[in-house]
């Protein structure tokens, strides 16, 4: 997907809205569980009830992985829902890989050809030949891990040297990789809005992807003060905010509410 | 496995050999390809050849993975073949994962008790609680990237401050996060040996897996030199100089000689 049709969706459904597919096997609703597939069944009724709010959903790939093959099978029958009940929609593999340039590309392979995701999310430690490979596939983007919403977080990316942190290193060296705005976001957590503007001094026309609104604590209204652009400029993500509002036999019901009242909400602050 | 357990294979084989099985689709000899499952066909015959002489094996993940669900039932089958030929050896998942807490747990799931995996490599860059769900599995290692082997190690890995490298301060750091010597190894490239003694002044008594010996350019006589420690502290690791050696009918025989001769190479510097 290119940017023009990124934002185009976005002016379309008035939403920056991510559905994150975190669908932990031991939260699923218990009416999901009689059948064959439970993730595969749940993932198809959030879909259903949330994508007309939605200009994206990110998968995040531990909770399938952790099923091995079968988790992986649900994964794939995913992704092609979702292409088949809304082309528009941003399908982000939320995988946080990186590896040596010939096996990035391995890892490139599986999420943009044997799936059809638009990005993954890549960890950046490795450097510049281990998300290159991630680049080289037209239409597609990496989501590079800059400042993540974790406690974590404090232990590297706040490292300070040259009067920067690491975090602001990473996005300023690896800016230069790509197309940049054409095929690099960056992953900032909401939990962390307040050093959105700081963030946008260095990169005011990128994408974020901002993990965190909810169940983690982030604010959309302080993310959206201090991170939204002339184009948007945010893809903003809530999972369990969602997915799992309610464990009742009408869940999906609840999702679409919860996911309508986030796009409402989301409307109020766009200026595009 | 426990640490005694590890080192005593190392003792009995004279060999702290692991064997990358980097299974790449497109450099597979052409004898294997008619079969349905062509990687797993593969493994076998490089196992059945190479176990005598390897203390470990390391799949890639990422060659498994680019073929989606297939793929993983190929890794599933490879890492409960190994565990049937030869219980004593290590299974390292080389997959650079790491998320926040409860979705690292789940790829710790997919890895420690969905296969049985006996550690799995993890990226540093999201710190602890991306870390400590992987330390919390009895008789199971993290093995957290520190020094990598490629070009791209040197974007991040080297940033200066408080007079360390980033490396350092990611060794330093994680130290303290789990039982240490008992369940943390870290990744350290054969492609920088020579920063092996500085490491070793931090990390005495820890195992370091070196990649990088062979194909990448690093030096077994370098790696030892600097790294080994009472307890041998090194698996070092071979992959395509072992099993894309030869992509002749034979291939089997060949990479079970060259496995021999780093087995021998490493006999001759072991001090266990």
């Amino acid at each position: 997907m290119t940017r023009q049709q990124l934002i185009q969706n976005i002016k379309n459904k008035k939403s920056f809205l991510c559905v994150g597919l975190d669908s932990d096997m031991s939260k699923l609703p218990q009416c999901v569980l009689k059948y064959d597939e439970p993730i595969w069944e749940f993932n198809k009724r959030i879909i259903d009830s949330t994508y007309k709010y939605a200009i994206a959903y990110k998968p995040n790939v531990a909770f399938y992985e952790s099923l091995g093959s079968k988790g992986w099978q649900a994964l794939e029958k995913t992704v092609n829902y979702i292409r088949q009940v809304d082309p528009s929609i941003f399908i982000i593999a939320d995988a946080k890989r990186g590896d040596i340039g010939n096996t990035s590309k391995q890892y490139a392979k599986a999420f943009f050809e044997t799936m059809d995701f638009d990005a993954v999310t890549v960890a950046p430690y490795m450097g510049k030949d281990s998300v290159s490979p991630f680049l080289q596939f037209e239409g597609k983007w990496v989501i590079l891990l800059a400042l993540t919403s974790n406690e974590g977080a404090y232990d590297f990316q706040f490292i300070e040297h040259d009067n920067e942190h690491l975090y602001e290193t990473v996005i300023k060296t690896s800016e230069k990789w790509g197309g940049n705005t054409d095929n690099m976001m960056y992953v900032v957590g909401a939990t962390k809005a307040e050093m959105l503007s700081g963030i946008r001094q260095i990169i005011p026309d990128s994408f974020l992807l901002v993990p965190g609104v909810g169940a983690q604590g982030g604010s959309l209204a302080e993310v959206c003060k201090y991170g939204l652009n002339n184009d948007c400029g945010l893809i903003v993500n809530s999972s369990r905010g969602i997915i799992f509002a309610s464990k009742d036999d009408n869940f999906d019901e609840v999702a679409g509410i919860k996911a309508m009242e986030l796009r409402d909400e989301m409307k109020s602050y766009l200026n595009i």
